[in-house]
């Protein structure tokens, strides 16, 4: 077996939101780039060009967490591995594929579940630091929270609209499951990235929902590093 | 964007399964080994020692097939293109790892439903000539079919185990899902191939079923073609 090497420029965040855990290691990207820098990205106001990209770990079998994933398990059970090529079996390819993740990501939405398991832990300079974080929720919350999390109660395509115009000339994220099976199937995601890993975990969240007709999609690069194969596909419209 | 290339040794038989369906433009075997060959390989009593493997094309989204799959349609809605690495879309890695799965496959155990739904297309000699083929099934037929069909109503585990016996020093190859989602949890599957195709099915069946517990997975062979990433898993035991 040889495993082929390749160079990889990955967009997203989801990758640099999975790392920020309480349960991680490590912080993986500490030898990137100062993330305030994010914050001196220009918005161009009335621009709205940004991509939109899902940057996932998934399981083979499509899980981005196991069964009962709450605060104090916020992989799920037996999807503890799902992360792995971001710490303890992060190669330099893996590592420059998340610092790139991150530098090019500009603005993240994500669903409520998502907030709440992790904003504790997330503390108040958001999953990373500096970016604005546009929660879709049904419900304002009952408290306040820092700036870099901002409450949208019309819908995923508002919030992605707002994400957009905050992005500027970066890319906007997703994160979770729950805001990409909403905004797909709206054709508001321009890339799909996954990161597979090599474990079946059998029960939890899986990234992909049920759509009413099949989706066309272009992988535009492979990556291959031991403890993942990283995918990127371009959504064909 | 620069895809790999790599060598790939194959084993499993799904992907020749596929390629013999009713609506396939060619037999993309045609160029390999006769397959009468396969009737002579010397079979070994009491010999269990095959190797199981679950060797299926899917969609990013983990589907074999679309909605609706039926005799007319057994692609289901939407999945056409799963099978396109077979066909138009095949490179010379691509044939060779067919051909390679084919020659190394011994004996194929499948679901009830699979049959039911090929049997037709397949014809008295099965879907790959000369090889025996195990059907899981409640209850024996009420016609008779030709000798390479052999139904199995004790279970997915004799099944595979005079699968195995027939098979010899080759490879026993599981077609569909029912027949891994059962057989994965014994500890009975060995082997994982999936050739992982650019589409979204979002419906119809999925090559994986739930578990109650995780599986740990070794990958052990990546092939990057232009139509699919060809991926090759150990089962960790």
């Amino acid at each position: 077996m040889g495993l082929p090497a390749g160079e990889f420029v990955v967009a997203g965040l989801d990758v640099a939101l999975q790392c920020l855990h309480a349960d991680c290691p490590a912080d993986p990207v500490e030898s990137g780039p100062p993330r305030s820098t994010r914050r001196r990205t220009p918005r161009r106001k009335g621009t709205t060009m940004a991509l939109v990209i899902s940057d996932m770990s998934i399981s083979l079998d499509g899980y981005v967490t196991g069964p009962n994933d709450s605060k104090d398990n916020p992989f799920g059970d037996g999807a503890g591995t799902l992360h792995d090529w971001l710490f303890d079996e992060a190669t330099d390819a893996d590592r420059a594929l998340l610092h790139s993740a991150v530098d090019r990501t500009g603005a993240v939405v994500m669903g409520r579940w998502s907030f709440d398991k992790c904003v504790d832990m997330w503390g108040e300079s958001g999953p990373v630091d500096g970016l604005p974080n546009y929660v879709v929720t049904h419900r304002e919350p009952d408290r306040t929270y820092p700036d870099v999390y901002r409450f949208v109660t019309t819908g995923v395509a508002d919030a992605i609209e707002q994400a957009k115009e905050a992005a500027g000339d970066k890319v906007v994220g997703l994160h979770g499951a729950t805001v990409l099976q909403q905004a797909l199937p709206l054709g508001l995601v321009d890339e799909i990235h996954v990161h597979v890993v090599p474990l079946l975990v059998g029960g939890g969240t899986r990234l992909f929902g049920d759509l009413t007709s099949a989706i066309s999609l272009d992988r535009t690069d492979v990556l291959v590093t031991p403890a993942a194969t990283h995918l990127r596909f371009r959504v064909v419209r």
